[in-house]
């Protein structure tokens, strides 16, 4: 390990300025003695990884990006659908952690039953896959889609009236008594959301870098008790 | 919140050794702008948590601490077996982390199959619960017993190799590629275990405080992306 | 044993009302050989186990309540949250039912999917819980709400319409086959909601004492054929 | 119903011994005031049931015997694989309680994990269809097989040998704290097997007049409360 | 085996023009050099198997059926709730292939979650216990009913305009991305329904005949490879 | 769909040995006037797919070569870890088949607990996680590994001998009364496994071509009952 400790999170899309939301997610989690995080764009990646060509055109960019990568102490990759999560882990090159399941744990420790928040309804089906897989589907309250282009997301306000509106729904519909954001680089509105709709917010890369600080600040070991 | 933020970290025991074995596990999560980690002792509770009555005993004295606490952010409730979570939780004074949730939380997102080292045999049931009612059992490889009093895990060399023998089990027989330590105050064992063993190994401490510390950075808010 | 065998049925509220109305679904399980039964009110229990703080405050009491009883042959805690269920197993004093438990187990025997009704909303998420660690969350087909007080489903015709109301969405819209009491002291209801709803009506304290008795009986042994 | 109330108990099989032990099983649930329990042998039935031939060729002379009852408040089919159970429900002419059902539905409220014990290996498979449609087949410990024929069992001595021996396998192995005896006409043996390993014992048709008694009880309504 | 080998199709309805639609549906599953497939009715059949007592009262003539036939290598079961299954299937004549069973097994192999066309709202139940039985009903988005008589669904442009309708609530409400026919004798309808809805519609004689064609096909072995 | 319809089986290695296997598996699938078989290699495929990264790899060549497949209605993935099956299927050409979720699909209708023999010990995690997301995984008895290397188990009668061995232990310990061969091109084996472990053996590459066969005959329609 570097002394400080090293956590590259990559963005597999190729749109820079997801991966700046993504490194303003990740500002708060830099301190200085702390862990260094390194916030890269996967240059081979789709603009938006939308599809589920889209998830798989980078598996193997990104394992090929994890084996290359010198001096780095854990791996997040910043795509909620956790593309390449298996491969890149078998590299043996450190803990790798996808944002999804990353932010599906933290879910289960904060609340009963959790609703997720999608841009676009072409995901649910890719996300309802990955949560069988997982085993914890069964504290689902609901996913739903917010059904706006990336494009619309980056805009602003009516992203953040359409995100109240759709968290409503799960949490009094569906019975959510916590939510997460389902996409990367949305971590501006946690806050407003959170305020407003009364339950805890998840943003998925967040929820990673809590668990991937965490991985390397236990790696420095415990002196013993004096 | 406080200006940087404060977690409370409470050992349900009233072994003082075990709030300083907390105490040092804490220590790596202690940052200059980062929350402050204080960890106090439930005087009222028992010695150890050993039995149901021993668990039951101690929430409501630990849901008087919550609603008694000023200046707190979060809590860790240090028992891997969580007593007290909803009811602490439904104080409303805010989050508060089980240390046996977040462990199989972070589990979760580090391998595909957990397995867990309990002290004694008699805990397992109680856990087995637990694990039945977040509804990821489906994923746990298996859980098995030191066969070790407090105090002899208390006591050094003898617990790590007992440690690496039920864990060799874990890992050979049972199927699990990650492992949880299923008590608080053993995370100085972590990295030597780890590093023999070959898999993660999750201090359920540490685990909590990655998502109390995380929770607490996320809510400063991010700023918007100049 | 003593000879008929005793049943000690304990109301975790202080309501003196709730343990009249016990009593009163107790009668029908009254024999001059049968087990005596004895229903009693938690002294230091809350006027209604509403919240986890009410539910939480009374194990420790009932633990006592069970650990200095004496000629009592099996126990009846007499709520659906079951409170202090597994502390007072773990005394060793006797069978101890819970009568949420009891009522759960009863309904998969009547029907195929089972709809519970619950005084409020508070108490769904605790229940759901409580569900899903007995394993038999699959057969739930609905737990819905009176958004009743306690004190108006004491008082007669409204309790009624409401709960006739609220069977008829758990079975045409949820798909109930078998409806619960979702709480003590309601059996008084019972016939006229079975006969209404037109499917099997179960009241946890009935359920609770069928179980118990029958137990008791069981105890008596089976003498050789001759 | 008829003033006590009556239940009609068959015996699926055509060996009137099996019967006359279903009746001693019944013997300590007759009650002055009670419902009447009469017991009766399915004249068609095979000598045991073992196969799933067996078990499918009484389905509809059960439903014979339900449609043609008279005065009959409830009915129990005595046999483990509980055979015609939904047919016979159809009928609608009263509570149709099945042993099987019965007993694992006792076990989850006697305990955390239920093993069974059968008497030979060919029912297993069958019994494990049944146990996966309750839905709560995660509550299993395990079944085993005595491997005893229907006559050996019905002998005395050997019997309980071999029970204790495979009982102790269910508790101490596979993690059983409930056993369930997996056939009628056993229930002479259930005392000194509870005495013996020491955790609770259920036979299947003692729980079912458990239910069915209850079930009665309960229909005679209770009167308001003075 | 006979040369070619052979499949015997069962109809367990005593309706000749049901038998006729089955026979229909496995014409496209007759070649020159493949296994012949014979289509017969139970003449001791209801008229439609509607309740559980249809479905229970042909077991044993399909079983006295499967033991007498000769020269028979594969049979499948012409019913979507799989009478007499098991039983026919400890014959031990060949293999037995229930069309309720393959259908849901095709569906899972063509889909994430499927949906299933009922004729009429009893059936539902049934089918929900058998779909608990398998342990796949993770999978099912929901079973909805056309509410139609047999004799409805028998006519033509109404039921295929009905299907459609019920079809498109599976797909939109329910969320199901494949689609089951619930019945026997409708295939005439699944390529319509497949175009109109643009999902992939499973008839289940057809899903049955493919596993059973396969397996005589199988069976023919795999000559070395020169 | 092409006069008899085509059926593209895509071996993803680059093994032409295991494609030649693989159709002589195909070869009692071809008929005069059935669908038309062709078996094709991956060139750009590894050797064999043994880790995360061999299966990563072919799913952007095999979704190309999808994409470009002219006069093929319907494709076959010929790894019984089902690389590339969603990307695959997401390209809109064609129904796709995995060939591992058909072998499990197919075995769910022909016994009630499956095994799997597996090549080697790495891919058991991989193929434990695909069952978890088919939400089957509760009918595997187990999966157990030959331990053997991909060159050995193409030589003979030692996989043969070796096969039969893992094969006795999945039925007699686990439980099994079915079993799959977990990958493609052992089909010779098939038959004599069958014959001598004497339960239903199903080859996932012929699982598949009954279901793709299947789909193709369903598709031709069904001319009206004249």
């Amino acid at each position: 390990m570097t002394s400080r400790g090293r956590i590259l999170v990559i963005n597999p899309n190729s749109n820079e300025a997801v991966t700046a939301a993504i490194d303003a997610a990740a500002r708060p989690f830099r301190f200085a003695d702390g862990p260094e995080i390194a916030c890269v764009t996967l240059s081979e990646g789709p603009f938006g990884v939308e599809s589920q060509k889209d998830a798989d055109s980078v598996t193997m960019p990104l394992r090929r990006l994890v084996d290359e990568a010198t001096d780095v102490d854990a791996f997040v990759i910043a795509c909620y659908s956790d593309p390449g999560l298996q491969v890149c882990r078998e590299a043996g090159r450190g803990p790798v952690f996808g944002i999804g399941e990353c932010a599906v744990a933290t879910a289960l420790a904060r609340g009963d039953r959790f609703g997720v928040l999608a841009i676009g309804r072409r995901s649910i089906a890719r996300h309802m896959r990955s949560l069988r897989q997982t085993g914890a589907i069964g504290r689902l309250a609901g996913e739903r889609s917010l059904d706006m282009s990336v494009a619309q997301t980056a805009s602003g306000e009516g992203t953040l009236h359409r995100m109240i509106e759709v968290g409503r729904v799960l949490i009094e519909q569906d019975g959510a008594d916590v939510l997460i954001l389902g996409c990367a680089g949305m971590a501006r509105h946690r806050p407003a959301l959170e305020q407003t709709l009364g339950v805890p917010m998840i943003d998925p890369t967040q929820a990673a870098l809590a668990m991937s600080v965490g991985t390397l600040l236990a790696a420095r070991g415990v002196s013993p008790i004096e």
